[in-house]
């Protein structure tokens, strides 16, 4: 991709022509990407087939020396890049020959890049779902942090974009640390799929060679191995679970950015993002745009596509390795950049946020959300609740037409609907409403509390 | 869907018009498929709330024996669906108001729609998660006892659709073992998220009554309780994993399917599917159409619609309950059916299948497959890696322009390349090459029985 | 789908076994739907091969008279629908045989189910994608209809969900005006895709009959026929168009549908949906819920899952018709009812809304809105726009933080930012902003009346 | 993307954290290749403004001056990016003001980002469809090339990958060349919808500026201007319908890449490809991979992705412009990247293979695809279809048990099938039955000469 978008700044490399062919096979401007993955990846390999004598223990350690040289010249920037050599593999194996002789020949005895490239994105996912996990854990501390200052704010529950019922902030932002929480294991679980070594497996079939896979699983880090070889060169479920686990992470803070996107709106006014998450407008001057939370709303689209791009490259393959594998990486590099950053945002944006309790309040106020409680308040008094519920919407039909309120009515219009009513449903609010909710999962003030 | 089809068939209802609207919202005609659930989650909903004394033990009693007659009604056909009704809940509700009377009414006490929708779908998806497993665990038994008969059947490995290496038919059925290995324990997963009981969450804020939420889970089996409300009403990440599990595994399926096309043709011959499990052409008389494995692999693309469409109606939704969460239950149906009826249709395929094993062999020998244990045998002998590559190319160039194979090869002609080759070259066989895969995870035949 | 869903109903059938398997090739529980044309089609096609002497004018005779009882035996519900028989053709075909005897087993001839199938599914898009154009039509004069009534109706526009310039409701719906507009110019050029003859490709080479293929193509109101058989077999093209034209309306249709949820909420209250459009709650007798215009929402993902699903069910097939190509009607019909439906809800919705004028008004007037048209005035007084947008953005900043908007400024006040400002400054208002955007496709009611 | 990319060589660069914050909203690192159609915009836009003394002549020559003094620097390599400054647009202005100075300010009077990013776009979708089109003739032309030099290459057509009934090679060709055709149609419509100009339609409101929009429209080569200006700012249909092409056009060549490597196992054995389009094996030195064909095949994923992930954020979004939007080019740039590459690499693989003719007619000869001829054939005898199927069915199964195909049968033998069979049977054949496809699209010679 990068390689045709800088032809692209050039006019002349614009005509299309025998260089998008020759490009076509090319991975390493995105898979150079992985290069201490395959470093360290042929480090194992090379001090395995020296503990098994497949190669001699100087040779082993001529070609360390050369693999770490290489390293080092990636990691410093000086290393040259040769699209010609195609990918991430052969641009390493060819320096090394460069810097080390024919030696460097025997590093991939017992081993093909079937089994290598393998590995390499193994040791790439295992460490991004890591990184990922560490990064859910960091938005879930922020909302651990402003829901903390938040346990006595009361703002109107939603269903339907509607206002529904009284809930505090806190509440609210407690139901996000459990849907990242939820992620957070889907991602260990990605984490543990690819958490297996798959080096011994050859192109398809294992190898010849009297290979210690286990030395080789513990010296990468790897908590088991491959049981079949086949498989072990065609499977990409670690990648597909990564990024299934994405797109529902993804979904989840698309749902906070809308939140972050609506309260801030004029209209709402439950929330003032933080000065570093708006923008102004090249033409309107007052405009402060929450356009990080719409990209991250937006970059769920992103997210979702790669995983349908992935799944669809892999249906209806034969075994085992076929080419079109190569294309489970660059999607699977976007994905990860997009939800790491966004996670990030995410957090920001939460830390920095100044949320309008005044505001928050008083929609829940001036609205009808106490008419669940005035129906319990009947149930409570021996009315079965589908007639309680009629009862209610008739009260409530009365207020909306009369511009009124439930603390509006005095007690005489209350039994006017029914004589269960007495003196203390008026007692009945915003505050008593959400202590009531006093269940396990509720929004109570001590069960939020003991959530935190 | 249903009903607009069956309007079709009466031309005079093709016109479009009031009653699309009207039945806009309608689901009872795909919901009623989770009455036992509901019916369920309802007893013991109401048992919960006579412990609670939140109604008589004796209203209780008349509530379960009202449901429990409902129940009887449906399994027998001779409920009477309602749509203008809505949904499965209030077509449930209804007849209970009919059969026993005002005493329905307190039913939902210290309930929502919301929950009690969560409820059901999270009973449905615990309980086709582990018919999912069972069918894969029957699948994976087919491939055993296939695979068992066949660990001295040589084919060709493949990549990239060529012949690559020797290995046994064992080995690459094992392979999909695998695969169906890694299924069912996503499916498992996606079991574990949904074993969580949402009851007593409300419509978003928890209940104003003292309901026992942990003696509902006991009831209703599930293993542990939500701990926000609003995050229990808008969840449906257990949905999602199902379908992204089952998005995986129709992957696989899809690629097994593709090996049963290819090797019924009669360009590989490796195969012959039962009669059962093949079609005839009702132009060409001859054909044997492999129309199941062609299905298997074509109804991919409906599991992968179906997670599509679930992560598209979740996205940048607010919190909490929206009415887009209806649309998560068809898509769900269809990929349930979809897929326990391919596991069952690729098992049977597989249990029927006949397979050419002389084919296969000759397939096998009449090949270049060799020269990656021609190049090993090289190694074997001193030369590094990639020279003994560079000398065996040249082999096989020489031989595919000569239409030789490597087994008409005499030991003077090996020499001709390298002066390492010695007698023992000549023992170098498709046999000897899948013994010398003596590796874990390997095609050697005491690998492969290891496996078994 | 419909099958194992009813079985569902009887618990004995829910234990998955044989009864899957041979129900996993039949498809006549949906494409029955499809009887007018498959009966249509064959009607034509053994007039043909009458008018070629292919068969006798009797035995077409006969053949016509017994498939237009089938039809009406179809369309009165009286006919028998036989699972074991597949498909609609075959159901047609066999109670053909029973009506009229072995004349019956001429029809067939010249003929394979592969262009027979074709045939049907293109007639269906032929005319649904004619359905919904009239749909798009219908919502288009819906549209106009509220439009007009709006020319006057002031409310702020909205970039990022801010309140960014005011414009004319009337300007704001006609927006969606022009999206139907396109997805109408879609929708014709699917059907236009779809309008070609296949019958006369047989299986895939073509027929050895002398077939006038422009006859048939005339019977059947065809404008042409296709050039190369196989590709005639093998072609889904016009479904795949209409699925992506279908794919880009629902789009068009989820953004109003989220319009019409933001503005019925009491944040906005810009609106309020009929009541036959929306629905109370279980649990919360005072909501009002835009269950409607969710739905219309959340059905975007049903219908991209169907896009998604064809495209992955064709990928990678080789040439020609593969049993997979079944996989292409169940998705195409729901999208159908689908798409119709909503549109006829939106229609609805749209029509019965009721605006609330004077909020939309207070909503653009309570804001900085101006702040683009104040910046415009010192423009029109000489400065660069890039220095107006600075001056412009300090005023606007200090009105914020003072709580007074762009009307309560005095003269002084502006002169006191900059000297170019002088008295008229004071006539720019929301009416004046609205008035000066008077180019093509502007906002200004001169132009807005134009459009309508 | 890239960014990322670059700051993931130096390992220092890996920690996450603030700098990714920062870089969220960045563009200018795929937008800038819009620099072409940035400046032409500009220019035109100054122009407009000079004509419509909105702008002076001296200052509309000194910003076009300047702005050809940045196009010059961009095309030759020297222009400095600066990230900081976000986008394309703000990197040209703000060079602008170092060249000229504060009259750039000017430049961006009557027109906002909003008008401005919609106008490059719209200019690059124009253009590449354009480009996409000429792509997809010069595959065309191969087609026809090698479909002219096989109108004698006898095959078998494949259903289900089971040999069908023989077909000239040029007749298989030709269906592909019909399905291109059809693409190329979808891309010049996309090029239609693309041909709109924005630029006038303001942040959403129009602008308050007599600005010549049909001037503009001549400048830019734009066919007519855009209706309404809020719709202007949303709309990204043309990206869509770009995309939507661009997935049945992989799909198309999903399935030719499919049957080039199908064709060029060892098994069909019916093609060999170019030696610039294989690729040897790093571990099996005999191996010529179809990796083009397969990356061809595999790049489905990714262009499905694209197209959901651009369908996934315009889901739900209200009016008008939103920053989600900013997520429409990324992915459409790997799109027009992916395809024209693809189309190029295929025509490259299909100019270059070289078809086995020999062994394609054996295919056809050894097998049984004349049994349709032979049923045919009775059917010319007077036996109606249904029946002359059943009795060429048993011939088939006996031959087929026998070892033996049709041309091996006596007089006798058929004879003994049914009475109707004469001399004239034995003149049956691959290529009699070929000739008798004598229809408009049928395989016979003269038909598809005819068609090339």
């Amino acid at each position: 991709m990068t390689r045709n978008r800088d032809q692209d700044t050039n006019p002349a490399a614009s005509a299309r022509g025998a260089e998008l062919a020759s490009d076509y096979t090319v991975s390493v401007h995105y898979d150079r990407r992985l290069y201490r993955e395959d470093i360290r990846g042929s480090i194992a390999h090379v001090r395995m087939l020296a503990k098994q004598s497949i190669v001699s223990q100087d040779e082993a350690d001529r070609i360390v020396d050369g693999l770490r040289r290489v390293e080092q010249e990636i990691a410093s920037g000086e290393f040259k890049w040769r699209p010609e050599l195609e990918d991430i593999h052969m641009n390493v194996e060819s320096r090394l020959f460069e810097l080390i002789g024919d030696v460097a020949g025997r590093l991939h005895t017992a081993r093909s890049r079937n089994d290598q490239a393998s590995t390499d994105t193994r040791l790439y996912v295992r460490r991004v779902a890591r990184d990922t996990v560490a990064a859910l854990r960091s938005l879930q501390d922020a909302l651990l942090t402003v829901a903390d200052a938040h346990v006595e704010t009361v703002l109107p529950g939603y269903t339907h974009v509607q206002r529904a019922q009284p809930v505090l902030l806190a509440h609210h932002l407690l139901a996000y640390f459990e849907m990242f929480d939820r992620d957070a294991g889907r991602f260990n679980a990605a984490r543990d799929s690819a958490d297996v070594l798959t080096l011994g497996s050859g192109a398809l079939a294992g190898v010849s060679y009297p290979v210690d896979r286990e030395f080789l699983a513990k010296e990468l880090g790897f908590s088991r191995i491959t049981a079949n070889s086949m498989d072990a060169v065609s499977d990409r479920d670690y990648v597909l679970e990564y990024l299934s686990a994405a797109a529902i992470c993804a979904m989840h803070l698309s749902r906070m950015a809308e939140e972050f996107v609506l309260w801030s709106s004029d209209e709402f006014g439950f929330l003032k993002l933080p000065d570093d998450y708006t923008t102004g407008s090249s033409i309107m001057p007052q405009k402060r745009n929450p356009d990080f939370a719409e990209l991250a709303r937006g970059k769920t689209g992103r997210v979702y596509g790669h995983l349908i791009a992935a799944l669809t490259t892999l249906k209806g393959l034969p075994l085992t390795y076929n080419r079109d594998l190569q294309e489970d990486k660059e999607g699977l590099f976007d994905t990860v950049d997009t939800l790491l950053a966004t996670l990030d945002v995410t957090a920001g944006m939460l830390r920095g946020a100044r949320f309008d309790t005044a505001r928050m309040r008083a929609a829940a106020e001036s609205s009808y959300i106490l008419a669940t409680d005035i129906a319990d308040y009947l149930v409570g008094k021996g009315m079965p609740f589908r007639q309680a519920h009629i009862v209610v919407s008739e009260i409530s039909e009365r207020l909306v037409s009369d511009g009124r309120f439930f603390r509006d009515l005095t007690l005489d219009e209350y039994r006017a609907s029914s004589p269960l009513f007495e003196p203390d449903v008026l007692a009945v609010g915003v505050d008593s409403s959400i202590a009531a909710r006093d269940v396990p999962g509720g929004t109570a003030a001590g069960r939020v509390k003991a959530a935190l």
